[in-house]
């Protein structure tokens, strides 16, 4: 047993270097990326997998899946020895992930601070904020649209949060910038106000060849063809559609081979049927088809399984979220991907409600401790986002990432070293005693604890006296300081010029509204 | 794999029962005990836990425990080979484990409606209400002390909770009582408001006796003799010390065959060192002297393993919950007494927050999912908790049995049966359509998810016409409708007398203040 004390101690002196870094938040400032030290928790059976998979591949080959208004890509299925009917792709069992077998187990996607670098698959989770809402709300100035300076906040926000180690993308729609020049802007913003790593959340061929282009302006065409730099978010029509626009923007990116994520978004009971494991086999049956693409237009082109799961109401049709149901659909696409071998993007900090209050909060636990446990890779919308994805709140994104920055110390595992074990200090205090004041508390007493940023811990009357606020209220206060913390990581200025310049030749070319293909 | 589909079929159809069951709650009412069909949680490795348990051993044998004011006590473990020194027992490396090996793996607790007895142990999962507060809260009439009229709404409530499968106790103090009363009126009010099983929550012996004596009244003496009725919830003062009240209690209900929980409370940095393998270790030393004692006093009597644990802030202090150590030490406990071969009891509905907010959500979630996904027996606490559990709060008990119900149909499983599966309603709507109204929707179209009774899913027009509600504040709402809907089990007259005698008996016997031993 002696032995396995010292065994232990020396395996884990790495994971108390991450628990350190985890819980020295205010001195150490941004976090790593998590690495894992939890074993990942399979919720579900093999054989329930295996079924859900043998479903997947009889879907793809039975019913099929649509490339519609994309020729290219009904030209490549053919190639790759699909049976394409009009433009119902029918994939024979097995092929799809045949060819997915050149795809990356993990890759590296690459920030312009190589210290924000972050791997996508393994061992690694990489949490990202809320992508996507035409609107925005605060408790001083309410539910709105969502501006420039809005979702210039938001990346600011993004920057500055410890426990936030990637962009993400188009934290809020810009909605006072022209709908088909809007990509500029966004795009621009990521890549100037922030020096960790962003994706493009491209709605057509060309706006993601933008995101291409601006990428290579900055890190340098040859870095690009190299390495990983922006990861374009691909959605699917569900049910088992994919349309012309999204296509042509996955063929860019992993022609280019920049990393693509592709996410069928399915509520059990709308693009969907109304249970999970038929969910799953439909989602697996999509993602299949989509990642295989990536393979045939570059193999080894990096990918990623993405789920967007919730359930309708049977009572109204609303999006649900933090149900049963997506708890165990996030649990088993993060096993699918797994058997896979590919990355894994699922779960966040989803909610419906419309207010930061405990409906968002038990919504939104109830979809990422999951997350974190199903050692999901990539997990977007993991601050900020309300009402089913149409509003992202200033609120609700720091209180979501002051829980990511738990589940970051929870990730670490539990410190069974030396000073983990403590023996020393319950000899010291003995029965009856308190530990408040002994050697071992004292010499741990800053690093103990993650202190909640948002939580209150006095006692009722010292809580009365400063105007009994919610944790909503609180977070109000703490977003406005974090704006004020912010500092602009600088960019050179020669990229800066480039990119500056190519936004304003781009904006002659472009019209105001989204470019038809 | 057709085979294997014919397999998960068959195997699952109990499953399917179970969530059939979870999810009709509107009509069938309550909900039996869960049986869990999902795979525990091993979040610990094998290696960690033994190591917590060879420090457990070490605490024992080297620092001991106090067993104070309870010489009694100190004759047993004399007898049972421990080396006692004054207070001081110093059990040598083994034996409490050895002792325990008497204590049933898992045990039946009978109820007054037999419907409603629970199984604890194994893969049953308890959901029991928040216990102990002295304070309550609603809306409407704020912050207060309990009164007994207060208690009988919490068991009124539990009563009717679909969720709540056994009524715990004192849900909140009725500090119109006095002290040394108080314990008579607690005990009747569960016994005669609802037919679900209940919990005593002893301060000394003579509570103990009166509460064997009134389940004896009620049960009979010999079903009481041979039957588990009634739980004693016994407190260690941690660190490694019990006091004779406690102890005293202990030994009654063992005597008597009754259900006893050791349960430690310990919060990191306070009572417990600030690391979590710390506290495990000592929790899990605290547990086995006070466990092994109920072996010493009657072999074979029924015992729980308790962990109530939390972490005090470093800033003030004050109580912490929801934290990554708590989860940790949640999943630790059950992992822990798993091994021991003795059910659980850990985790519920915590928080630290003063009202139903979203801090108190998030802190609650991330208490009571890793509580269910540990496979913890018997989860007190499990509804209505705030402020470290110097309230009971009315919203917030209708809030967690929200939850406790979708944790319901979580622990039932992901449906793999045909049903499940949905293969049939994805070949029906094809690429591109929608589920709603296709058959397998309109089949299950009632029982396809829980219905929460406080989330808000309708537009934020709707909402926003309907006056903008919290989760709080619709809850008010719910609460008041469950306490109307409370329908008397009823208690056979003689019975009812015959504990109404007994009352009237011992007030005249006890004083007003409780009882030194």
């Amino acid at each position: 047993m002696d032995q396995q004390h010292r065994g232990a101690h020396a395996s884990r002196s790495a994971g108390r270097d991450a628990r350190r870094a985890a819980r020295g938040n205010k001195r150490a400032g941004k976090l790593p990326y998590i690495t894992r030290r939890l074993p990942v928790v399979e919720l579900l059976s093999r054989e329930a997998l295996e079924i859900i998979e043998h479903n997947a591949e009889t879907i793809l080959e039975e019913i099929g899946v649509e490339f519609r208004r994309d020729p290219e890509s009904l030209r490549l299925w053919r190639g790759a020895g699909a049976d394409v009917r009009g433009e119902r792709v029918h994939i024979p069992r097995g092929l799809a992930r045949a060819l997915l077998r050149s795809a990356p187990r993990e890759f590296m996607l690459h920030a312009r601070n190589p210290e924000r670098n972050v791997r996508f698959g393994g061992d690694a989770t990489v949490f990202s904020p809320v992508g996507g809402p035409p609107f925005v709300t605060d408790l001083d100035r309410g539910r709105r649209y969502g501006t420039l300076e809005d979702l210039e906040n938001f990346i600011k926000l993004a920057h500055v949060a410890p426990a936030i180690h990637f962009s993400g993308g188009t934290a809020v729609e810009p909605m006072d910038i022209a709908p088909g020049k809007r990509h500029l802007d966004v795009m621009y913003a990521y890549f100037r106000l922030s020096d960790q790593g962003c994706e493009a959340t491209p709605e057509t061929p060309g706006h993601a060849a933008d995101a291409v282009r601006m990428a290579e302006l900055l890190f340098g065409e040859q870095f690009v063809d190299q390495h990983v730099v922006v990861l374009g978010n691909i959605n699917s029509n569900s049910p088992l559609t994919f349309d012309g626009r999204m296509l042509g923007a996955l063929r860019e990116f992993a022609a280019h081979n920049q990393g693509t994520i592709v996410v069928p978004a399915v509520l059990a009971g709308a693009m969907g049927p109304v249970t999970a494991a038929g969910c799953m086999a439909e989602v697996l049956a999509e993602t299949l088809a989509g990642m295989a693409l990536t393979q045939i237009v570059r193999p080894g082109a990096p990918v990623i399984m993405g789920s967007f799961v919730g359930a309708v109401s049977m009572r109204t049709g609303a999006p649900t979220f933090g149900t049963p149901e997506a708890t165990q659909m996030i649990f088993a696409t993060a096993q699918l991907a797994r058997r896979l071998g590919v990355p894994c993007r699922s779960g966040g900090s989803l909610c419906s409600s419309k207010v930061a209050d405990a409906q968002a909060a038990y919504e939104s636990a109830h979809t990422l401790l999951p997350t974190l446990l199903a050692g999901v890779n990539l997990v977007t919308h993991a601050a900020g986002w309300l009402e089913g994805g149409l509003v992202s709140g200033y609120e609700k994104f720091v209180m979501d990432v002051d829980q990511l920055a738990m589940m970051q110390v929870l990730a670490a595992g539990m410190d069974m070293s030396e000073r983990g074990q403590a023996l020393d200090a319950i000899r010291e205090v003995g029965p009856g005693g308190h530990f408040l004041g002994c050697a071992h508390t004292q010499a741990n007493f800053e690093t103990a604890f993650y202190q909640s940023t948002i939580a209150d811990y006095s006692s009722f009357e010292q809580w009365s006296t400063e105007g009994r606020t919610t944790a909503e209220q609180r977070a109000n206060q703490v977003w406005k300081k974090m704006l004020a913390e912010y500092e602009d990581p600088g960019l050179d200025p020669a990229r800066d010029e480039a990119l500056l310049a190519y936004l304003a030749q781009r904006k002659v070319v472009l019209t105001d509204s989204v470019e038809e293909e």
